[in-house]
């Protein structure tokens, strides 16, 4: 049988699991809670990432309350046998299921203070929030007719320890953005140490040794070298990724289940968030790093069973801003404009501008970066799966019917 | 039997075609050349963009010769009874096949003051070109060895003709952004208007009114609203498109056909660069604009026979630039990491940097934007298609092994 | 929470449960031991055909043990509110799942009085087995080294219960075929209703009423009319199939989990036999039967996440037999040759006959009738997936390596 | 440029184009009328199997003419350079295309006397005809409404030469066939030598060799162990099909091209019957017979662009014939009674018949041989690709609605 080296217990907070097997922070020293050989299969259970934070209701009022101090909660860390900094680690996600006691998950635009909106977040201040069902391989929402779709599970997060010098170059780079921002606006430029909320595993039986880490451990919100939050979607079941090895034992990370996602995430709490199993395998290429050159980020594999969605409604997005201004080869405001034309469509079925704005964010889509040479414009694409609709929503000469009605996530208080 | 509207000589340049089939600016007073019905199925014949400028040799002289400002010989304007106005214009591009005169492509890092090298441009200086053969289905190279593809075809360019309105507000927003640039920077910002070698189809027999436009139509490099060069690689055999209509009968332009590209088009000339043959269809969606809410780009859905390349070895670019320097959720410099990433990676296996280059820009890579809510990072991610090497481009224990040796696009002047 | 409405405990034998919620036999007066309401998600668990009577092991010997009187052990059976007789009821496979208590599974050519070796049972007359290990989604065995695929899991019986007509129809159609048959051959043309080890749900509690009822309860091995074991691999996670309802309530069973198989599941014991857990929804298509036609068999429209097996080494099958002659559109026959190929092309990269017939009978293999009116030769093609295989496998100008040595299914006793 | 090296002039017959490239019998002494190089790329044009004798009109009378003994025109014999008996030829179909002079292909029911109607020729007894236009990569027919498919192109025949002593083993086993039927059954069986429209190619030029020749040279009907009319809808383009050289040169052939093809191909001109082009590149395998163990039948790979249809209305067919009589182990039986239901079903939509069984024939369905050891029913599934209609086709709870009125295929002369 295979052996599950971490257990994660729902009815309880991950930081009052015994055994310290879950962080919410990077750092050097933070030990491994366990051992696994190479080649060995084992499962790691999983919290959300928000350690249990959502209720399955039909109202946003907890939103107000959710503290994302505490994300992400991560499994581990795992070390592995014979791993030593310069290596390549080799994770094979060999499968990943939704957590039996947490068969459905969530979306949500959070309030200002609270995060907020996203990608979109000048657009989108009220807080919104979708429940997704699962059935099966599918999800479902109470708050999103007319869709259903097959859930392209995958680990927002799987991530290696940093070295010491690694941890510290990421708070030099990014305190230096915070420093550079406008007054006020550091804070929403990047997410530096925070003492409020950390938990470094076996580290916290000692607090005086915690209190000095928390102070340098790297917060887990954005992707690095050493992988951690890329939220990309098709590290699915099946996959293999490849991590740099920066510390002895690699000490493997993984968390932040997301039952699917679209491209980019892009309403922030914007997977279809749950807990989850991942049943793993890895192995050690030696001195990969520098006999693959990997060095930027981490390099992976998709799995063969990704849904079958092969026909995609796909609207075309450039950098001409909503005020008509031109910028250059702007990828990032050309998928602003890709996903503002998808919202409007759907609006055009139905759909509230929240319940699209979710829906993109949850749903498979696709998005591609068409064009980056033809100055100024870039184009970036964004491509629905068109079978996920109850209803035909590709365009017609007889116009959109309104086909979703009276229902939408609730965007205020009880 | 399906009637040619255009036929392209190519033994001819276009501008010396009969009939003033071709032009390569955008202006409303373009007159169409030919009228089609509603759900009539035509065929259309297209020079590749530069109206065959590339010899099909060993060097890279030609290359220096190029005159970019003939770009993009387009077929067309073609009315489309019906067509007003407020419409949408379904084009189905029921099939494109490589010219039966021109059974090979180009890809090309331009020299400098020909256009240079596209997005890593700063890095890619000199000159490069790798000649495509076509067997078939499949393009291989003499100068890129151990890889052949199957050939993702489209046109890079399909529009209808702007309005007077929107062509002034083209010519405002580009203008601006060119004046806002430092000294002698403008003009790497954006093509705006340019008489030299301006082709305006039928206009031509009048040299005074064509002197006039010519100062204000619109290059063809960028996309825009009315669909242009978008460059979107999936929008191939079999795929429908949605575009506005703006003047009556919508005049439609084909051209810049690519007989593959990799997302992005990265090295400028970067697809391969061909001419070929579309057969197409049109339907006219009455209202369609307002209907759908199409304004700021066009829509389309993707054809059925995609190539079946389904697995990728993936790599992710963050917005962190080569000097360490932190951006914020950048994913036009996530895209660039990326890229280089799996420039390196390729040069392991004995690719020069250039053949790299090229290679990524003209096979078809997947790229996409995979979190776009991580702040500071955005994540952008490059998949090269595995079946596309003769030999194993997947990491393992033994690292990589030099597959390609003594070969490489010529990079200098014979 | 989804509810389960049977559950299997591997450590018990079916018979041995409590609830009776287990039966082998079809027939209409088997009472439902439950009832679901349309669309309502829940869960069946599934012991394996044999009730457990495979030892994860590595000899044969407990294959001369084994009972098939006692297979298949069925689920069920399930009533459907509001199903009745003419109505179809569409069964959609939400999830299948291995059962966490049987982390593997098992494919073996049986001993010819246990049953022996399906389709090539003239060719394999020794008992073989191999043993399979689940690695999350995939299958690898010790007895077949060099190969691993992704598992395409499924039921090989869905089927509800036969009205009183249906079941006496079946035995007459089916004595007639066994007493058509030269002396002593009747037996292995059709299995007729048998009561040794007979178990027929809530019956079995009244004795005397279950014996008289085992002499006529229709075998569970073939496919017919109500579904069955019709052992179709794409029957897989996602699934809808529209079976026929003979008996009010429609009394679904449901069975026989399959890891894997090949098209055809040649070896008889011949899937990756396992227990297994079903995620359903039903839903009853009122007089579907006569509105739809349906009356010969189930239909069924595959679930989206289907293997992303898309390259096939395909071997062609004629209907001329070992001996050269020259059968009539025969596709049986057809088939046989095709798989003989396979085996023989196998055998030549090192793997014994026995290896080769278990794999192609668990691999995902896909077997098309060709061509059909090409007198007097039938076409059938049998395609292996290459991607399985640690190797290439397709034919090249220097030979087949052999790759596979020194092991191999135990084909005698220990 | 690619040479072509067979022209097909479709304003002449066949047999009356100078060079005597086209044959219709396979003897080993017909000459190669080119040679190749192995690794070399060329064309070579194809007749359609008829040779042209089918109107594009819109009724059957000319079917009542047409003469089957002129089938199938192939182009060839081709010889390639260094082939040897005992070696494979792998030959590679680079690409496929429909014949720029004939863009639309038949599917017809034949008159008894002319053929018949196939697979289920004893219910299709009246001549049926149905025309297809090719819309680029799509086909759709005036005779048969509501459907348009990406047509899965191939060519029905690709051969090699046979040997001398191979060519009296088909006439020793096809004879003893013919022989062992009942009175006047015989020549329904199988297509013995006919010298009447025997093309023999160059032999041509000889006619007292080529009188002898016709009477022992083999018809192309059938597949056999060279390939031939294998009529396999997968070979399509970018496949490698690997054949056995029994003679010098190998002496390839091609032709039947069909625009598309479901399995079976059940009318027998049940294809989309057209003329093409194929381009195509050989090598050889030296020796490969023995090293591959390739004898009973060839060995291919299926390109990389079949459309993406994945998802398939799937009908199951068991061996009870339409009198109730249970069959055993029947796979050609079990495949009947798929067509039957699915052509039931397809009727309460509105379809004729004659347009169900066309529609199967020549639409890319797929059948697969489900199971085979489950005594004493075989299961055959027929799946039909939803997205080829232009309604929903899947049963629902509202019954079918007749979506397609008063248009059918002509079933009597004009």
């Amino acid at each position: 049988m295979v052996r599950t080296i971490i257990k994660a217990d729902l009815s309880k907070k991950p930081q009052e699991m015994p055994g310290h097997n879950f962080h919410n922070r990077y750092h050097p020293d933070i030990p491994a809670v366990v051992e696994v050989k190479q080649d060995e299969v084992f499962k790691v259970e999983c919290y959300d990432w928000s350690g249990g934070q959502c209720k399955n209701d039909d109202c946003v009022d907890d939103t107000y309350e959710w503290d994302l101090s505490i994300g992400h909660v991560l499994s581990g860390p795992i070390a592995v046998e014979g791993a030593e900094p310069g290596d390549i680690l080799e994770v094979e996600l060999l499968d990943i299921q939704a957590h039996p006691d947490m068969p459905w998950g969530f979306t949500a635009i959070l309030p200002e203070h609270r995060g907020g909106g996203g990608f979109l977040g000048d657009l989108f201040k009220k807080p919104a929030k979708a429940i997704w069902d699962f059935e099966g391989i599918y999800a479902k929402s109470r708050h999103i007719p007319g869709v259903r779709f097959v859930g392209v599970i995958h680990p927002g997060i799987v991530a290696t320890a940093p070295s010491r010098e690694l941890l510290d170059e990421w708070n030099r780079r990014e305190s230096e953005l915070v420093n550079s921002a406008p007054d006020g606006k550091g804070s929403s430029m990047a997410c530096l140490p925070l003492p409020h909320l950390a938990i470094l595993g076996k580290v916290d039986k000692d607090p005086a040794k915690a209190e000095k880490m928390q102070k340098e451990a790297a917060r887990t919100i954005p992707p690095r070298e050493n992988g951690g939050n890329a939220d990309i979607k098709n590290l699915s079941r099946g996959s293999r990724i490849w991590l740099p090895v920066y510390v002895k034992g690699a000490n493997l990370s993984l968390g932040d289940i997301h039952f699917c996602e679209g491209d980019g995430e892009i309403a922030l709490c914007g997977a279809i968030e749950t807990a989850g199993i991942i049943t793993v395998k890895t192995k050690v290429l030696k001195n990969g790093m520098s006999m693959y050159g990997l060095k930027r980020a981490p390099m992976f594999f998709p799995g063969p069973i990704d849904p079958y969605y092969s026909r995609y409604l796909t609207f075309e997005g450039l950098c001409v801003d909503e005020d008509g201004k031109q910028h250059f080869v702007d990828t990032t405001l050309a998928f602003r404009q890709a996903v503002l034309s998808a919202i409007e469509y759907l609006t055009k079925f139905g759909y509230t501008r929240e319940q699209a704005y979710l829906f993109l964010s949850a749903c498979p889509v696709e998005s591609h970066i068409a064009s980056i040479v033809d100055i100024p414009n870039a184009c970036v694409t964004l491509g629905i799966p068109t079978e996920v609709f109850d209803f035909n929503i590709l365009p017609n000469g007889d116009g959109p019917k309104v086909m979703v009605k009276g229902s939408h996530p609730p965007a205020v208080p009880k």
